[in-house]
């Protein structure tokens, strides 16, 4: 099964063993729609890439770890679209999921999926005790505070923006957790990942903010043109398009120079260019050379 | 130092480690609000009061968990207080979380205390790395699908409601969790104590609607008279007051029934004599016998 196949198969089976006859059936339903089907998957290919790096296969753990990072992230895109927030109307393509299944149980999607994370998170701890600790510290400090995805939007409710604190906190934070817990999980030394993965997340957050303005609605699957909507802190907004997709280009350079030592260092720097390239909008690509 | 003021220390010391200078002010504080001063912290005590009974002592996996399940519980308030739901103006005797922070902070604090839940809850692996994956889907079975508070709440989303199940997963969730997780981080088996969690819980849940029509809104820090408003399923509208408040020593009697064989048998059962008396409204209290 390739790594793809293998992420989805490890989300529907952690949803399929935590619903049931038992369970609400509309919150069931509007689990299911947060996760599938899924955006690009890029924060657990970024998990079991790393995992692949380091021990030259993708350990269960590191699954296990893929599968509560995009869980994380599918909730907060859903708490993200409340109309308390961005009042998004489309995500994905379609209704976004307090617009499919109102706001209470939009609220309570993400609140499911955040302790289904950790639940999730928990089956990294079979095949040797002691990752789990440094998984959930690992996985938490991504998603919560004081540095975390949660942190990230609380910058949002603040009246002064520290740019870099928030850009940091709201995608840096599980783009780093989704590096080091890939190498964690495969027994390697997390801390020598974080400054990859941050590099990493950074760049998602500038190509994010290029596909706000660069992008057709359909190639992202939601209204393009928010940042400017919502006077958010933005790369565009600072740089200008060009200046944005040199900073990009920056950053995956500084990426790939920030590779720890591993043995699959040449797999894991062809992936990464070709996530990059994956990120850009295709009215700004460059033709490959 | 006693077991109440111990759970308070454990309570600021887990904030304070997740915020700091870099985190969101805003966030930082309705963080507190919603932990600060606390409720009667009933779950969080069962807990210890459980590991006591197995160990003779209070863990400090026991407190983790313990801390790990009062965030679980500020957390279900402060999003069940949302004007999605409930739409409540008063918690505690003061403005509810939404109402002094306004709603993207109140869905912030929820999602950052679910975290912080299992970040603290890390720290039980310290002693002993074998802990934490039972402690974290114990707990994690307490407060999401598809039988914990989540779940409880997600009944109130469907057209068809199965009383039972909802009072299960919306109360008993997390008073089970307490009481397994407060075994098992004393080394005891944490299923012999899952009955005897759910009996509290239902319990709790009967008292907690005789407060609903007979306490006043002082004695419990919030309007009264919310159930028959929200027409959720209550005991007293299903049994009538007196009818309740019998239904309430039924289940009190068969918590302390249910008590597995333990060192600290008398203890708890004196603990839980003390507890369900505090649980009762004050007009409706007997006079000692």
């Amino acid at each position: 099964m390739d790594v793809a196949a293998r992420i989805e198969t490890a989300l529907k089976r952690a949803i399929e063993c935590n619903v049931g006859p038992s369970s609400p059936p509309r919150l069931t339903a509007a689990i299911r729609y947060a996760v599938f089907p899924g955006g690009a998957r890029i924060r657990p290919r970024l998990c079991v890439a790393v995992s692949q790096a380091c021990a030259g296969r993708v350990t269960s753990a590191a699954i296990c770890a893929a599968v509560s990072i995009e869980f994380l992230h599918c909730a907060s895109l859903v708490h993200d679209d409340l109309p308390c927030f961005d009042d998004a109307a489309m995500r994905r393509g379609r209704p976004s999921l307090h617009r499919a299944f109102g706001e209470p149980l939009a609220v309570l999607t993400g609140d499911a999926l955040i302790v289904l994370a950790f639940h999730a998170l928990a089956a990294a701890g079979n095949s040797s005790h002691s990752l789990l600790p440094i998984l959930v510290r690992t996985i938490a400090r991504g998603s919560g505070m004081p540095g975390g995805i949660v942190a990230g939007q609380g910058w949002e409710c603040e009246p002064h923006v520290e740019v870099g604190a928030y850009h940091r906190a709201k995608t840096g934070g599980l783009f780093a957790a989704a590096a080091v817990a890939g190498a964690v999980a495969s027994g390697a030394d997390g801390a020598a990942w974080h400054a990859f993965g941050e590099s990493m997340g950074e760049a998602y957050q500038v190509a994010d903010d290029l596909r706000d303005v660069a992008a057709d609605s359909s190639e992202i699957g939601k209204p393009t043109g928010k940042d400017a909507a919502l006077r958010r802190p933005s790369a565009v907004a600072q740089l200008g398009v060009s200046g944005a997709l040199q900073r990009l280009e920056q950053l995956i350079a500084a990426a790939i120079d920030a590779v720890p030592v591993c043995a699959g260092v040449d797999e894991l720097r062809s992936h990464i260019i070709t996530e990059s390239s994956r990120l850009v909008p295709r009215k700004l690509a460059r033709p490959a050379a």
